[in-house]
């Protein structure tokens, strides 16, 4: 089957590569539709690792996908030939304890797509458990299907940070998860949230949203923003999206007594966080790491039209310009939200 | 001061009643705007009393409430003379172990406007604790502002739920407290909302917004719409306002298995709970009385645009036509929500 | 394979009947040692069925058990062969949403030992999967181990209860499941729990644990010692594990404002709660349905010696006694908490 | 008044000085029984500050306290004279926001006594809020009494740590909070708790108690313990309690996927966590400020026999042997937990 293969740090190829294609009891097999980009995967392709995953053979990249199931396991009700659908790309040990106790997203021997050495889906077809493939509703297309992957990633600190109906929300740092991340947690019940970044297209692009207030660090003060929003009490909330050391120092000082400071995305470098900061205000930590059980909810809130994900695709290519669409994602354009592949058209594997 | 006094059962009155004026120095004195008519208001006109609370001496009606502070007590910090604001009607005892625990709503020793024998205020002035006097921001009108109180039931019964973003409600009655629930559940977190109730014109008014599914049980059946807009899961939440037994009855057969069941509004009949029909699937039973610590919530959500609630007022009043007023208000049409009085206009208290 | 076989109502034999023996790759095969005799064991003896639950086959009885791995399936990792062992008797659609949320006692799926059509475990061997089998510490002996089935329905009710350290707890009804919950709530962080029976024999039994207090309300008002035991404030939490109609009714008074009742097994006549009752203290209702990820924590406060159930079983039978054992428990002594059926010393399966 | 007063920076003095008298109307007057030395004292005395907090006039010392009513404010209903009682030494702003949302210790304005520039209790009378006294059981001594306040602290640690029935805790450090904690885990609802420490006398006397493991870490590798004592699952909960460095960056090795740290202690020193090592198990982090709430349940929990604080008394002094108190307090002696001063038997103030 053709695949883009990450064939080794800055070498990408669309070849024929041989993939497992048995289709279990409990299995779907889907035709990939739409595959989104996401920074893991560039890192992949540029670094030719993140942290101590190495990419030490070739492997296909891309994990935010949507497709159509084309045949379905023994065992599968959930699920039939012809529904239109998305995946968890996320797999965990089935009996293992930490899925027993619903958190699979910490089950240590959970593989995912596109981290080594599991392939991703950059290709035509997939076989994958019918308990982690989520029918898409009539009015979610393929290219939204494939957005709540990464969205998945701003329900999960949404629900984390524990939001009440009306808390004040700050996100530091608009890239592609900050922005999912303030999504989430207006959807998920905050009444504002505050979105900083260096970069003003970004802001540009996350001010659009009602209930977003953008606001450039490098010509106003953020905590002059919070305090004139919160009548001086500090954000409810504060989502860490940014990895950079300035605003992970300065989470502690946004936040209002009693509040919380949820950490979303595994920075490339490592950085620390002063515990007498949170103490004075009793704050709370959270941590996200991927998600889990938030596929449903996120499907509902776009369905429902409380979400609108389509305005951060911001470039659609076909499976044979794969290579040039994540030179792009590579060149960091910071107007660029979300590049996505669409593999339908190709007639061909 | 001149005011609308209920005198006994079906007996109202304008005129001058004595009322206590001397400012605290917690204490602010606003002058009154707009008063909205609340369902309590009205049953003490039509019944004399509420279960075991009687109107046993005249008493101001009135306890949803706009207006400017025209004096700040000494000790005052957070309000000063000219701001507009909203009150919350309950006081308790600041030194009580249910103020304490941050939940005063529960204080025994609660006094609230309207309810015997504590005066409302459909008056010119009152003296109200700062800590209680909320302040609007310039995009909340008087008339909004007073929409809080009976918002903040709503707010109150959404904050109980512990919504999960993306959780589907289901609000059993649209009548005000229904509709006011139905809008902070969905700003609180909530992917959609289906409304039922018997009355199509309360279901119109509920099904202009967005995410909120009305259903007329005359008609359809809502466990059928509960299963097509939850793939047969069951609703997260099942909010009951509408005080009916059959709906009532209905609730645990609409909530998925480890759901919620949310009662909110004191219903004028006991009714009962079938604690068997909740086993099954292990449901949670939350119970709402008035709300706590939610006004600057509730303030911030319509500050920010996420609720509006202007289209629920559907009449509004000068306080010469009160009488008139809480007659339609009791004449319980079913296209009216909410009717208010404003008192800003009367020059003469 | 012998077992004690359910014929009918009110017929018990031991007799050979033919029972799975194939071995998954994630079971494990047990020796039985010891099996409790549970109230629905006796009930659907004496009764033929429980609800809508009907007998209508020959059905093995028992779900209360331990015993020790002879076999563990190819993919068994945490279990070997040797190891002394207790069982979940519940077994759930591993794929289930309910599963994945992490509440797998909900999945409408769930297979439960003893409950029709699904044999019990009074026989020789069972296979059983290893993600519900747990290892015991060599401080805790089989009869503990069978002991952990009913002790977990009361871990759930303390987990559901969400006790606070330091609660005051309130048990209405002192059977084998009230004691039970009284002793997980102590474990789980009730400074003291107040239980009441009619029967004194049970309270005795309950009341030689210390942090118990036990109540007769046939000569004391449960709510003096209440409020004495309170400070008048009411207890934090009242859980309900008697099905007698007037301790429900009575459920609503005793707990504080803000408080919780939470309901504790599956009475036999329908019951109801009034919702007007727990209004006026917002108070939170709780139900309990099995349980879900309490038995390597119940196993755990055993081996600590934080929880002895020792005192608790009140006679032991081998195999061959099997149906007098059930005439006794059918009797229904006060004395007798919990009565076992030791099936280690029979030689001949 | 006589008092012990810091005049600076390791200056003590027994003198007179002048203390406001006036009891207001929900005040209560209490000749001081049993005053305990804390860590926070002793440093005021050893550094003339902690952090930013200098001692820059003459200060008395002492916040642990336990006396008897002798006045009592007319609206005062809880207490009446001759009442055995202890106090909580924050006093926050009752009207405050963090007040009346339950969580009066992150108040901005609380004033601490003890805490520059507020007077201490280590005199004879103070005049406290009676909403911030709490009667003592006939059963609990003064002694215990005084202790109230560092058990507090653990109370609060146990409370944020949201622990579950059985859970496993570690907490890192063996001096007076941690055993504190320690205790406080136990009673709300650990199965076990692993206490750690360097020096051997404080970990003997945690180990005294049923249900602590002490590990020494100059001999032992506590993950090696968390594991056997958790089936290599990890701790649900990690309280640290040490500023030690290396126990901090310990922590999220010993948590269990999905678990909690819990920071209780304000360090001296700055230090700083790794947000890296909490995402991969998706980790939360609490943090402690002093207490809320939790002095009620303290009481109760001592009262009932759960937790016994008596063995941590490790000298008492009486009032002319203050200084001599101070003195060996800073002298830091491993096996020293708590020293008290009593000033009931001193007749003259």
């Amino acid at each position: 089957m053709r695949a883009l293969v990450l064939e080794k740090k800055d070498v990408l190829s669309i070849r024929d590569i041989d993939l497992p294609q048995e289709v279990g009891p409990h299995d779907v097999k889907i035709r990939l539709h739409t595959v989104g980009i996401c920074g893991s995967d560039v890192h992949y392709y540029t670094h030719g690792g993140i942290g101590s995953r190495k990419v030490e053979a070739p492997m296909v990249l891309g994990h935010e996908a949507s497709g159509t199931v084309v045949e379905a396991g023994s065992a599968v009700k959930s699920l039939k030939v012809g529904d239109r659908v998305c995946m968890e790309p996320g797999i965990p040990d089935m009996n293992s304890k930490a899925t027993l106790l619903g958190m699979y997203n910490v089950d240590p021997s959970v593989t995912f797509w596109a981290t080594p050495p599991i392939h991703g889906c950059l290709t035509g077809y997939v076989v994958h458990p019918a308990a982690f493939t989520f029918k898409l509703p009539d009015n979610v297309s393929y290219a939204e299907g494939a957005m709540v992957e990464p969205f998945a990633v701003g329900m999960q600190a949404a629900a984390r940070a524990k939001i009440k109906p009306g808390d004040v929300g700050v996100v530091l740092g608009a890239g592609p998860i900050g922005i999912m991340v303030a999504l989430a947690a207006l959807a998920g019940g905050c009444s504002k949230v505050i979105i900083t970044d260096l970069h003003q297209p970004k802001l540009d692009i996350a001010g659009r949203y009602q209930g977003i207030i953008p606001v450039n660090v490098r010509s106003q003060d953020v905590k002059d923003v919070v305090n004139r929003e919160t009548d001086n009490w500090g954000a409810n909330v504060v989502f860490e999206a940014s990895g950079a050391p300035k605003a992970i120092e300065s989470a502690p000082t946004l936040a209002c007594p009693g509040g919380a400071i949820v950490f979303v995305g595994i920075p490339v470098d490592a950085y620390h966080l002063s515990i007498h900061a949170l103490m004075g205000k009793e704050l709370r930590v959270e941590t996200v790491f991927r998600y889990a059980n938030v596929y449903d909810r996120a499907i509902s809130l776009i369905a429902s039209g409380k979400v609108d994900l389509k305005p951060l695709i911001s470039g659609t290519f076909n499976f044979e310009q794969s290579i040039q669409a994540f030179e792009r994602a590579a060149s960091g354009r910071p107007e660029d939200v979300k590049l996505q592949i669409e593999l339908a058209s190709t007639q061909d594997w």
